[in-house]
């Protein structure tokens, strides 16, 4: 069953409002068998409404549309839905109903704008919306021996979010279900989207024999996505692919695979911690509080995070750390040995198991021939030894930062886990 | 100057990844005189991207299209675009030199898939990407007496910005406007859109006998921006309307208004900072060392941030501030005494000129009938005094930490010029 998204609005040609809503349906679609081919995005102008219509209608299965259903004067989907369906605004019983017990749900009286909404186009049927009175609109008919569909509802989310969870999908669902759809994601740091590439290979080779299975690769600053997407008639049959694709990724690039699951970093290692009843601190100078921040987005982090350092100035690395005078003048602030110094101090003051420190240069000034912009030392000690590596992690401040953090705890992890430290 | 945005990417039609890619672009778009008249999104699939194209280069005078520019196997843009142009690929003096310089300041070796993404289309221009090796692609033809444009850019969101934030629109910026568009954003924090509505009023008020101007709210959990657009024929007029727009809505929200410019509040306060010579350190419970981290997120924030101490445990407040336990056990580390101590610790041990301290319940868990979820105290001191306020930031923990974060830079902001402390 392949479908478009029509979103309508000027709000969304104008770079006003995100338009969350697509990436909202094709995900639910997906679920039950309805492939998302294509998205397109129009004003509030009936010309252009109507041959988005013509083109979805004429290259797809099933339509689907949202915005333009309210009750003021912009709001023209529903007559345009008329003019090309050749239909009638007829009123609606079962709008009516859901109308009425909506708004007495909320005390708010029944206006004639309200009552005009219960008007749907003839042979279409009203989907209950439980948060506004702007109903969707199912519409299905067989055109040359193939079943056709067209569902429209309103632009605001979750108005539209109640319609397709609580009324469309639990209604016609098993309608679209002709194949078996599974998706898994492998979250990788620690190496470049090109070296994974390297190691894994592309989906041709992995996935021969599954044409429409497929392998993705998605970068950004914490790291690349894996995405494996499995299609088949047969349930069996999709496990036992999947199986052998995630075999084959895990046996080229385990180690840098730190979840199958859509978490963050942060969320891993506080698992490990919290398994293994560990404690930790944080010493921060470049990062300035960036990966205490990422920590404590972790609901239940205060059973394993202690507290942090923000030692932005040499003295507050000498008085809160611990770190000596002689090494800062020695080596540098962005050094190996401060940074040590820094993971130590940090490990003593707050007697925590483990600490990580960095120290770096996140610009735009401050670097040398020696220490470019983007130099950057993070060091994880506990009771027995400190393990310290070097990166550098670019000239743009944020995504320094953003790198930094996802470095320094995957050193950690790699740490906590026994894994290769490269 | 009509055009249309063509987003290319798997990811996008199974839902995995909200296009924020859009509105960026239409919104910068609409600031130098290009309107987006219609979005679509296709797959990474050769026949669909190139009857996006023919659709898109037939009825615009515009085509932009992000993604598929990577050097993976699932990246097929380059192609694509080669195809429909009848163009060859051709390796790219300038983006060569433009990828190696990247690479080089991150010590990544030039592999031969970075070599060959400075193979870029005969004739299409390569735009510089400060963050990726894959380049902007620009090209400009005229057909039929009338100049047509199309812009390749990569998906990857950062990487698409500094594209048209640093390459595309200082270059190309004056070529599109044939009317005076002048935008104005104002920034507020501390009141709630509603609030702000009620000072400021609708455009239809303000902005009378300019129908094609508008003021728009735009509200998130930082603040509401109010945003003026005027549209004139002439400058002059356009300069006159915008300067009595300004001139009304600071006479009602002044005090509110922390930026005239696109910039966050941590900037500002680091102006003020600065120019007053003065130093802050700062005591963070709940937000984890997510106030520090927008701090730090200035560049030469080094020359006024000390320090922060990111005291998550009880022993670590009584440790590193010097909180007394005595008050800890009376009121509770959610309190306006605790709070207190924390700042004036701060101050103590770092010698800071000003320290801001906050001490609050980000939950899920931890909230209670007195302090639900969601409480936190905030205060800053200087040597002389330290005022402390009430917030509720609600009952989720990222929210909550934007939410925090913004109070408490916005109290300092306060404190710092003598604003009314509400």
């Amino acid at each position: 069953m392949n479908s478009v998204i029509i979103t309508i609005g000027d709000e969304l040609l104008i770079g006003q409002v995100i338009n969350t809503n697509q990436a909202y349906i094709a995900h639910k679609f997906n679920e039950i068998g309805i492939f998302v081919k294509q998205m397109s995005t129009v004003g509030d102008i009936e010309k252009e409404i109507l041959s988005a219509f013509k083109f979805g209608w004429e290259n797809f299965d099933f339509v689907c549309v949202t915005g333009g259903l309210g009750p003021t004067h912009d709001d023209i989907t529903k007559k345009s839905i008329c003019k090309f369906f050749n239909k009638k605004l007829v009123a609606n019983k079962d709008a009516l109903i859901n109308i009425k017990s909506l708004l007495s749900l909320r005390n708010i009286p029944l206006s004639k704008l309200a009552i005009e909404q219960a008007n749907i186009p003839s042979d279409f049927i009203p989907l209950k919306n439980k948060l506004g009175t702007a109903q969707g609109l199912f519409y299905q008919t067989k055109i040359k021996n193939k079943f056709k569909y067209f569902l429209a509802m309103p632009g605001v989310p979750y108005e539209m979010k109640t319609i397709i969870e609580d009324s469309f999908i639990p209604t016609y669902k098993s309608k679209f279900n002709d194949e078996v759809i599974l998706h898994k994601t492998f979250k990788t740091t620690g190496i470049s989207e090109a070296n994974l590439f390297e190691k894994v290979g592309d989906a041709k080779n992995i996935l021969k024999g599954n044409p429409k299975s497929t392998l993705a690769y998605l970068p950004s600053p914490r790291g690349t996505k894996l995405r494996i997407t499995i299609r088949s008639k047969n349930k069996n049959s999709a496990n036992h692919k999947l199986k052998k694709i995630e075999e084959f990724i895990k046996s080229k690039a385990s180690s840098f695979i730190y979840t199958e699951q859509n978490l963050e970093l942060e969320f891993i290692i506080g698992k490990i911690l919290k398994k293994k009843n560990l404690t930790l601190s944080i010493a921060e100078s470049c990062t300035g509080g960036y990966i205490s921040n990422r920590v404590t987005n972790v609901a239940g982090s205060s059973n394993y995070f202690l507290q942090s350092f923000i030692t932005y100035s040499n003295e507050s690395k000498i008085k809160m750390l611990g770190v000596l005078k002689n090494t800062l003048n020695k080596f540098g602030s962005v050094s190996k040995q401060v940074s040590e110094q820094m993971a130590v101090g940090a490990l003593k003051n707050s007697k925590s198991n483990y600490a990580i420190s960095i120290t770096g240069i996140a610009g735009p000034t401050g670097g040398s021939i020696e220490k470019p912009i983007g130099s950057a030392w993070i060091s994880i000690a506990d009771s027995n030894k400190v393990i310290s590596k070097f990166y550098n992690f670019g000239n743009n401040r944020i995504l320094f930062k953003e790198r930094a953090s996802q470095a320094a705890l995957d050193l950690l992890r790699r740490v906590l886990l026994n894994l290769q430290i490269f």
